[in-house]
């Protein structure tokens, strides 16, 4: 993916704004540097705006009463968060947490300028609802896995199975010996890799976190 | 709810349409009586329409490669369903099932016409995510139920457990006893009620199937 550093980068219907709304995004907007991890949306607590990954990513998650996590997705650099700012999207009425990763930059451009320039430009609004499909259909993939193929626990499985933390074997293979698509198994790999429990490279997968693999598995 | 028999009832962007669109709606749109139960959308392969429902309901469900149905939400009369035209929302990659229940009838926009309309009116465009949106609350709130609170178990035990078939009781009062809010015990019974394991009337619950109601409290 290039390298994006400005809204204008990020942005589909940049063209579809006036100069006067693209200089008020651009001296509104705010960039912010993350060190250390930090929760920058705290269920229904904070309504901050639109936020911009430059660098790093954010996660998106619910919690349970009892403090449980499920990650529902992530932000990766070149995407952006309209969770953000929920409160500008009055159907939505669940509560989600959002934590910036460690070493990540962003841009947000605050609610209230995101709510003004909404109210007079319908392609932006329309552009921030398409990006709340696009996350719906995220939200139903994790669903569909959790609830019904349980496909998380059959890959977990197969992968402690293998008595080795390095395991030469392509996603294909995995996929025929699971009786799945090679996609759904590429897929599921790529959320183990982002949780930190294995990591990817060419032809081979290594084990780093045999224990919450070992669970999953269970 | 008024009756609404009519697109125009409907749609909340109908101002917003151009004579020539409204009447190549009111042209193309095709009414139809269903006596029965019948799948109108099965996962990928169906892109009817827009379905607006007149009378009775629509299920929109998951299905498992088992054949495990999972409900997500009903479309009540007086509402309108834009999954039966998923194949216009290039964002949704998730397949859904739709059933329309006994006794329900339904108009119908075909989607090449809404696709059609959707080049050249944003409004139109608009409001079908705008309702995408609602969607994904209602899916929100099922998920929550199902992997977090397991509130749907803790009511279900709590109507079995009073040994009686009618149980009178007010929302607050269980509300009270399982140590949650009134809104979450409404919603879940409603639930119930439209799975038809129990009916609600003023100040009571009839339990109309125990054996379901006992399955889920288990």
């Amino acid at each position: 993916m290039e390298n994006k550093n400005t809204i204008k980068d990020f942005f589909p219907v940049w063209d579809k704004l006036t100069d006067e709304e693209k200089s008020l995004i651009n001296n509104t907007a705010i960039k912010q540097s993350y060190q250390d991890k930090k929760c920058i949306k705290f269920g229904d607590n904070e309504c901050t705006g639109v936020v911009f990954a430059i660098k790093g990513r954010l996660r998106v998650y619910m919690l349970s009463e009892e403090g449980r996590e499920l990650t529902l997705f992530y932000i990766e650099k070149g995407d952006w968060c309209v969770f953000s700012a929920s409160c500008l999207l009055e159907e939505i009425h669940f509560e989600v947490f959002i934590d910036v990763e460690p070493n990540t930059e962003t841009i947000t451009v605050p609610a209230h300028i995101v709510n003004r320039l909404n109210q007079n430009n319908i392609f932006l609004e329309n552009v921030m609802y398409k990006k709340l499909a696009e996350r719906f259909s995220d939200v139903m993939w994790s669903m569909q896995q959790i609830l019904f193929k349980r496909i998380d626990q059959r890959v977990a499985a197969w992968l402690v199975e293998q008595n080795t933390d390095e395991i030469k074997v392509t996603h294909s293979e995995i996929a025929q010996n699971l009786n799945t698509a090679r996609e759904v198994i590429s897929r599921m790999l790529k959320y183990f890799a982002d949780e930190k429990m294995i990591v990817l490279s060419r032809g081979k997968i290594i084990i780093t976190d045999r224990d919450r693999l070992t669970d999953i598995s269970q």
